[in-house]
């Protein structure tokens, strides 16, 4: 039998939005909280999880998700600072046992991981892709 | 040997200078595109190309950018219509025989595929990576 967790995922940017559906299909419980209502405009038809309209700079928001229930805290702001502290706050405060923060500015990845913070990075995936593109086009061309 | 070619990329966003340091790197001729003068602060030290300050939605300044000898053109800049009409432009009328669009909102992507433009989804790669990284958590604790 497959697990079923209790996931927080902080920002509805389209990553978050995209990634509370996938969660939701996968038959995880999320609740995704964003400061701006608007957001959950994004959230695709699978979603079945909940939404909570705040800043999650604001630990409150976390409290109201029940973060110490957590098993997973995704941490997908458009902010790094915001990530970062989330994502902090998830790992040291609350013991989540699986955090992960989505990077924006590739320069900001060596703090994350000097904190130990598990990331992802589309910048560099689209550009790890490209790069594989580019090579097959080279080798087509030379 | 390997070709070196001109390229010409759209947008001067994370993607976009990250991507202009790559092909620099590669030994590429790189042209960047971007509205935003400040834009060009975000291309990383090994960029070695050039720069052109303008509206890529203005076609003039593709035009200055001599599109007719690219022989890549990368419609990258963050909004999905610019990158269509960019791409459009290169191949239709230019010709070009290289032209990948970064789609921002995947729920555009049929459309491009429709217009046979080759697409870039940064937000899709991200989803595919943390599926992998899910699945192995879900093995672990399973």
């Amino acid at each position: 039998m497959k697990p079923s967790w209790y996931v927080i995922i902080a920002g509805c940017g389209r990553l978050g939005a995209n990634v509370a559906g996938m969660l939701s299909n996968m038959g995880h419980s999320v609740v995704v909280i964003d400061r701006k209502e608007s957001a959950f405009e994004a959230l695709p038809i699978e979603f079945t999880g909940f939404t909570i309209h705040g800043d999650v700079a604001a630990i409150e928001f976390l409290r109201e998700a029940k973060i110490h229930q957590a098993n997973m805290v995704l941490a997908f702001t458009n902010d790094d600072n915001t990530n970062f502290m989330v994502a902090q706050i998830a790992q040291r405060v609350y013991h989540i046992p699986r955090v992960i923060s989505r990077v924006y500015d590739a320069g900001n990845l060596a703090l994350f991981h000097e904190f130990k913070i598990k990331t992802l990075t589309p910048v560099l995936l689209a550009t790890g892709a490209l790069n594989k593109v580019i090579h097959r086009y080279m080798e087509e061309s030379g």
